[in-house]
């Protein structure tokens, strides 16, 4: 089934649905409304319901919706219904901490590659994950590898990028506060850990 | 001048327009369209001028907008037109790239303290900011900052978000991948790697 042209604000919460409906299932839910969900994500029912909307809605009126179904459901629509194999570019602080990052398996995801320049790094293991010398990243091609998270100097983003691209990538998240050209085709997702930390004063009391 | 309730998706956008002129900005660019903006920020300029409408507009029809203005307003809106200080709690991997982080000033931020369990780490520095023994929290109160980032194992997230309220934090700002439990007075933003990752395979082909 095709569904029309969704937004790209639904399919960014999607995702939030799904950990909030994986988490109810892990309490032993088995079925939930739009009102029980907005709590549990913080995002309005009627968000909830428009977003769903998008996809024939899902839920029976009065009944609220099957946890597993939806689960499903969702997966499916975001094509994390297989295990994705995912590179990560760069292992130093923050790199460390996404190799130690233990949210991944939950959405299907498996850090099975990690690169770096440092001659110390390369080699050595972290969490299982051997750390490879970065000019290895065009074997990305040949291991079936199309994600990438980019966790380098943001002098350096740009590059790793383009050479990312020339290994078949098709799907970047950087950390980088900088913007980063890549062709139309790439998908590119920026975590900028300033940024949420600038929707927080707003909320808050003058005192 | 009180505005009409302010949705918090729109809230949430806020910020990434305001990276997309603070940049704008250091490219020289005087005046932006919603187009332009739209383009920069990839977010539908229809969406753009819907965020603006809810604060009067900003923009003189055929003009766009005056780069330094919208950036002031939007900073006045969304509290970031003083200086915040922020304290970190955790200096593991993902705390000391927090603290190494380049992006928080162009908003206003400034890490101002760090607290970790870890006594060798206790009264070392990094990026001049000294790491205090975590029990020394409620000092926060008197030092005026209520602003908190949260980068510690999972398990301790909860007792740690517990900690951080008494000593009068407003906000927080946390990576682990669970839920916490707050005052409803308290804000809480979560950053999880893995979901943000989990919007991208979307977006590519099926190959």
């Amino acid at each position: 089934m095709r569904y029309r042209r969704i937004p790209d604000e639904t399919i960014r919460r999607l995702p939030i649905y799904l950990r909030g409906l994986l988490y109810s299932s892990e309490q032993g839910k088995e079925s939930i409304s739009s009102d029980g969900l907005a709590d549990f994500v913080r995002i309005n029912s009627w968000q909830i319901r428009k977003d769903f909307s998008y996809f024939g809605g899902f839920g029976t009126r009065g009944i609220g919706y099957n946890v597993e179904k939806l689960i499903k459901e969702i997966k499916r629509i975001l094509k994390l219904d297989v295990l994705r194999k995912v590179a990560l570019v760069g292992v130093g602080n923050l790199g460390s901490a996404v190799l130690a990052y233990p949210g991944f398996k939950m959405y299907g995801f498996d850090i099975a590659a990690a690169f770096d320049i440092d001659n110390r790094k390369i080699g050595s293991k972290i969490n299982e994950v051997k750390i490879e010398n970065v000019k290895k990243l065009l074997t990305l091609k040949k291991r079936g590898i199309n994600l990438a998270i980019i966790a380098v100097p943001r002098e350096a983003a740009q590059r790793i990028a383009e050479r990312l691209v020339k290994a078949g990538v098709k799907g970047i998240l950087k950390f980088s506060p900088c913007y980063i050209t890549v062709p139309k085709k790439v998908k590119v997702i920026t975590i900028d850990i300033a940024m949420d930390l600038a929707r927080l004063p707003y909320y808050m009391p003058a005192c």
